[in-house]
């Protein structure tokens, strides 16, 4: 699993320094760069919030050459310029399909974040492997640079993450959940031109919402209750 | 294509306000409400940038309930995952999820983001038809709420291309089928400790499920049809 080294070329806000250390905690990232930095004071280390050792930790430059060196891959961020679509400099992917393609990668990826008024400079950009764009307003697609490391870090994040999953409801369990739910239609002598596919409306709402076993349960209960009592108070006329 | 309303309850930093403001104005999200915010001056102005306009049209609140009115879908933001389905309350999906969910929603979706340090309480989770939960480090989960609401939107934003499918139950028809739900429970005699966490199951499986308006028309129609069923019987049982 490759370990990502963020890089921000010349910030000027000590307060945007410190939410991409905040953001990098949040996102198991820890190895930071600063190049030509303004200086950092209370301002970065409260923005940082738990943080903070991250910002203690980073490594200052004056040359971006030195922030990269060691680097396995070098990766850009840089906004939609319309101006310079056909450019090869600036063929981006999206922060998804970039977290997809460092999959593979071992070793350390570089990940560049711009000035926040210009950016990357082309000359920079020249020198990365990769280039990623945030899809944004067409109005304004200019992030703040810590909202890009965010959102580029979580998508990292997110793909090497087990996907978080409940312990679903199996297919035998469902099926006694359907069955129930016929029983109910049963109870109430339904309609027997729109029991079919009422039975299979239920069967695809249940099959979108993915229950959880403990749902599976909770939603049993209630139907067989409700049929129950339909039979029970039945059968009590009947012997009436 | 549903529109976003961003929520945000108690904010207590001027700067978080304005960063939002940015992010949406990024992710073309226009409707923001402040629920008991802290006052709004130069540093929400300086840090919205170019949605500086959004923070001026910004919707003032006393109680959130004043903020989700006219809402189809209530989306809560929560740090915390339990991993134990039976905190059915906090059962959640990651942003990716949330936007193909939504994708299909027509009407008006609210999104809540909550307090910098304490986030949503429980009573405004359960107010809730569906909880997001952005996937962080173990060891510090808790996102700025700027970085929450930039990495949720962009989700939105990066989805937006899908087709639109079936015509959405709205919030007002989802109400009238919870409390169908509920009158089903009473006609069963439901017993009392657990029907506040079934109740609240229903919500959240419909809430996943995006049922379409013949959806919840055929389950309203089983729904009522039970519980006349059973009330019936039991005033025939009463009278005899």
């Amino acid at each position: 699993m490759a370990a990502i080294r963020v890089v921000l070329v010349e910030p000027r806000n000590e307060g945007n320094v410190g939410a991409v250390a905040r953001a990098m905690r949040n996102f198991d990232v820890s190895e930071l760069v600063l190049v030509k930095s303004c200086p950092l004071g209370a301002e970065a280390r409260r923005r940082a919030m738990h943080g903070v050792g991250i910002l203690k930790s980073a490594v200052r430059v004056d040359r971006l050459d030195n922030a990269l060196r060691g680097a396995d891959v070098i990766v850009g961020t840089s906004g939609i310029d319309t101006r310079n679509e056909k450019r090869f400099a600036r063929v981006a992917v999206t922060p998804e399909e970039f977290a997809r393609r460092i999959g593979s990668v071992e070793g350390t990826v570089a990940l560049l974040l711009g000035r926040e008024d210009f950016g990357l400079f082309n000359e920079e950009l020249l020198q990365c492997d990769l280039l990623v764009t945030i899809p944004a307003s067409g109005e304004y697609p200019i992030l703040n640079i810590s909202h890009a490391a965010a959102i580029v870090l979580y998508e990292v994040f997110a793909s090497r993450a087990a996907p978080l999953r409940l312990r679903q409801a199996s297919g035998l369990e469902k099926e006694r959940l359907y069955e129930a739910f016929e029983a109910l239609l049963d109870a109430t002598s339904f309609p027997a031109h729109k029991r079919s596919r009422t039975k299979v409306m239920f069967r695809r709402l249940l099959g979108r919402a993915v229950p959880s076993k403990w749902e599976f349960h909770a939603l049993m209960g209630v139907l067989q209750r409700a049929t129950k009592r339909i039979w029970r108070l039945e059968s009590a006329q009947v012997r009436r």
